[in-house]
């Protein structure tokens, strides 16, 4: 794989913005060798930064532009600018000059943008939010994070599809299992949208990946690879699972300094507390990825920091090597020709 | 405080029935004085179990049924079950012997046979199901966790004030602060139930209460000490955050057996890391409760020991103490004044 890949870079994007953008490009472009950057944000700001790295030196071609869209700008507001660094590095997308973006900026209006910009993959019926999260047993795939909170039952059927696919390139598995999140297990948990594309799965060529209805609990257990659920509940679950591990951190600081032989516990667990906190490493689940738009789009915490922002570039390379949108396309294609003569076996059965 | 308060005990239900239940109620006699348990199940299996007991002497009536509801009986087949301990139970606060009931049984079917034999609370739409959680802050209550799939902005209004109450006297606190859990805390976030729900509590006598809308990260941070939500999202953020502190409990057991520094490091911290159990000890959330009824319901977890039954058991004592139903009526009647006069005022201004 010597081909060179061109990622656009909204360098203005994010609390930290452009010095962690661009000391994050800095390391990404040590661990990519293929990667070449198409930077957009303030020339005046940006130049310094880039001139003072010799790794990012003829690896990237930066483009001024006069804008930024703010982490607290309305979506409406954002979308107005034409020429901000995120406008501007979708555009270069769209206009095939770039393979895919990355962004730390504001979410709503990324979001916005990729769908009004980029367009929905063809066959598709509604692009999702993704991302990995930690678990048990290494990594689990969420989605959806939150675009869809109006869904039907052939969307999850999608997300499934497009989960499956992400799990492939991000953990590298050859056929990932998946669940859908309920509030049960047993068949018949849930509302009816959950019952029908369950129904659907199970009809699907994918039947043999799918585990069924998880619960909550089972993110943090590693059941399934790939778990499955609307855009208000997976957004609710992800900040919620978050939430608590913080709150254990928490907890855990106050009890290491609670005392001279909590301090002193410390001291001696301290290498392997150190591989706790590295398995949970925010940084490593930087990323949640927009899946099926014409072109990748990465979201990077808006918090985050260089090396944050390198594993954000990193999940877009993974995702261009693998020819993610090519394999979301054969999928559906593949689903909807199996549903369709499924549906033809029940009107025989009938 | 000195009257006598009577509670039906469901002996039978939950894995380690009856003696787990039994142990339970000898701790509970010596916390709960006033309290007097009528106790349903199994005579031959309960009696002398009972008799063991010095602190339950003079405290119970036993009263024997011929059936139980097990665990992985479809509720619809133990609704069946008219000399069950569980339905007895729940007949005997119907019938005024006991002021509430407290089971570690079957769920769906405690759910279902107390929707249908003690009927909802006059004025109110639909019972709902609460527990406490940790939080950084000590402890927050959570509701509805499963009960209610399908719902509307009244019902999600109606789960505010009885979390309110709830909080009141599980948490001691005069005026609880709440929250409605949604994806975003920026008032055009969620669907129109979830606005339609904020636009009610906004013109509603709780008004000062309410914090607006939460995210799931707010669960752990204790940002209210009420977290409002419809029973699909409760139920999966509430299975979530439990399996993310287990996942972290877990990975500190690894941590910590990892080597002979990390095991000196632990026997160091081990009174802080105990405390720090206690802290999330799951005993000490032991006890989800069906709000709405014509009677207190405490659900205790399935596989609860003798400690955990008797919070339990404190749980239904504390709302019996309260007059929690009482409370709610007058409430809900304060609530649909407000909203009524809040109509009228909206109707002279268009």
């Amino acid at each position: 794989m010597s081909q060179s890949r061109t990622l656009a870079v909204d360098a203005m994007g994010g609390d930290h913005a452009p010095d962690a953008i661009i000391a994050g490009l800095d390391i990404a472009a040590e661990r990519q060798p293929q990667a070449f950057f198409l930077i957009f944000g303030d020339e005046a700001r940006l130049a310094p930064l880039l001139g003072a790295s010799r790794r990012l030196a003829g690896r990237y071609e930066l483009r001024h532009c006069a804008e930024i869209i703010t982490g607290d700008m309305k979506p409406t507001v954002g979308l107005r600018l034409r020429d901000s660094s995120m406008r501007r590095a979708i555009d270069a997308v769209v206009a095939g000059e770039a393979q895919g973006v990355v962004s730390a900026g504001n979410t709503g209006a990324l979001l916005a943008l990729s769908k009004i910009v980029l367009k929905t993959l063809k066959g598709l019926d509604r692009p999702a939010m993704a991302a990995t999260v930690p678990c048990l047993k290494g990594d689990v795939v969420m989605l959806d994070l939150g675009l869809n909170v109006v869904y039907d039952a052939r969307n999850l059927v999608e997300f499934a599809l497009m989960g499956i696919a992400f799990a492939r390139t991000v953990l590298g598995l050859p056929a990932p299992s998946f669940g859908l999140l309920n509030i049960g297990s047993e068949e018949g948990k849930g509302d009816d949208t959950l019952r029908a594309a369950a129904a659907m799965l199970r009809a699907s060529p994918a039947a043999k990946q799918f585990y069924g209805f998880v619960e909550g609990h089972d993110i943090a257990a590693g059941t399934v690879d790939v778990v499955v659920t609307d855009g208000f509940t997976g957004n609710v679950a992800l900040k919620t699972g978050e939430g608590a591990l913080k709150m254990m951190a928490d907890l855990l600081r106050q009890v290491f300094s609670a005392g001279p032989f909590a301090k002193l516990g410390y001291l001696f667990a301290r290498g392997a507390l150190r591989r706790l906190r590295e398995t949970l490493d925010p940084n490593r689940y930087n990323g949640a990825v927009l899946l099926g738009l014409n072109g990748v789009v990465v979201k990077s915490h808006g918090g985050t920091d260089a090396l944050g922002f390198a594993h954000a570039v990193e999940v877009a390379m993974d995702m261009l090597a693998n020819d993610f949108n090519t394999y979301i396309a054969e999928a559906l294609a593949a689903m909807d020709q199996a549903l369709l003569s499924g549906e033809a076996v029940i009107q025989t059965n009938g």
